[in-house]
């Protein structure tokens, strides 16, 4: 059982930010390399999950760790609240659309697993339809990784509660930053248990394995997503397509 | 296990033709009743898949049954050919694009059941793909089922290889049916076996069941489809909502 208010948001003491950092560029060139072969090879897709708290910086590790990627090759999706269309539809049918295409790269800035999180913490929803969805969501993952080669990464973006408090804080006092500003955020925080509670109980109950991202140093975050992205992407063993004429 | 050479394609001996027709246009007349009060209520969804071998006469059924359906609560959606971008996600892909908003009436004139009939006629895909892609139509109609209320219909228009050939000949000889000519379907004729084996094997490992459909004769067909939508429908105890004010 994982235990969030178990694992450090601190990177580990021995590591130097210098060094981290000069690992991390090279991963991030060597990341743009690697999806430009998906690419052009399309054999494979990969798609990106980013989850967690407000202020828990999806958007900084997006710019950040895709900043090699070749646009044309990179999608970035985030999910709002449902429009009254997608209402009336499965939860997974917005989700599905926005699904990647053999040799892209598709971001989520938040996803699927938003369905059995804010609607679950706020009762939206009753426990009998939290087992449903998280069914439905293992056959769903692995539908995209059987049927369309795609390699699935799900980061939480694990940032502490007091770093949490600082980085709102900073989106009421910095003026290039009012604009990511919603009261609302502040009112989600005071749900802070009951969303780590329902996070370690999807990641718990998840077929495809998590990556706890410790994110109170942006640092570490950047290494940590980077490295984890090369390492699954090394072992696909993507070829430019040999030359077809006539 | 069902074996679809020992089912009849004709109609029960005892039943007249004229009283089954008069049934019948009261239980299409009934089916429009119930798209309507279904489609101002907007609790329930209903999918038909609409499958069967060239000539079955999936069009001619959608034709009779839903000819009371009011065409703002309806929709038919033809599975063709996949197109270069469908091919490059998985399977369920552009079918779940298609899958009907609460309140509508959504046809299948084929489905995502192809996948594992053409596909698997033909040795497009191994047996593992197989095993897989039905472990997914499963959980896909049981997400339809339970996250959106959708009632699903899967009608296996059920022809007799001779009957079909006197369908594809009538596109022969007679001009205004030309246009559904298509010599591929003499050719698929050739692999009846191998299609009524993967029907039959799909039949048996889909949870949510189907309906075989007697179709060499017409009457009967529209009978059998307009009787288990109008028997289904009813049960949802649909009601038009009461008057909101202000």
């Amino acid at each position: 059982m994982i235990k969030l208010n178990e694992i450090s948001t601190d990177p580990p003491k021995d590591l130097e930010r210098d060094d981290i950092e000069k690992v991390t560029k090279k991963l991030v060139d060597r990341l743009g390399e690697l999806q430009k072969v998906m690419q052009a090879e399309r054999k494979h897709a990969v798609l990106v999950v980013m989850q967690g708290m407000d202020g828990s910086g999806k958007d900084g590790a997006v710019a950040n760790v895709f900043e090699e990627c070749h646009p044309s090759g990179l999608s970035v999706y985030s999910f709002k609240k449902p429009t009254e269309e997608e209402f009336a539809h499965d939860f997974l049918w917005r989700v599905h659309k926005q699904t990647p295409a053999k040799g892209m790269i598709q971001i989520f800035n938040r996803s699927h697993y938003e369905d059995i999180l804010i609607q679950r913490v706020h009762g939206w929803i009753d426990e009998d339809k939290v087992n449903q969805r998280i069914d439905a969501i293992n056959a769903f993952e692995k539908l995209l990784t059987f049927d369309n080669s795609t390699l699935i990464f799900k980061f939480y973006l694990h940032i502490s509660y007091e770093q949490q408090k600082l980085e709102l804080q900073e989106r009421l006092d910095e003026a290039d930053k009012h604009w990511k500003h919603n009261d609302n955020d502040w009112k989600e925080r005071e749900h802070w248990d009951e969303y780590m509670r329902c996070y370690e109980d999807a990641m718990k109950r998840s077929e495809l394995p998590w990556t706890i991202v410790p994110v109170d140093n942006r640092w570490y975050r950047n290494y940590i997503i980077a490295k984890t992205m090369v390492d699954a992407m090394e072992k696909l063993d993507m070829q430019y397509p040999p030359l077809e004429r006539g």
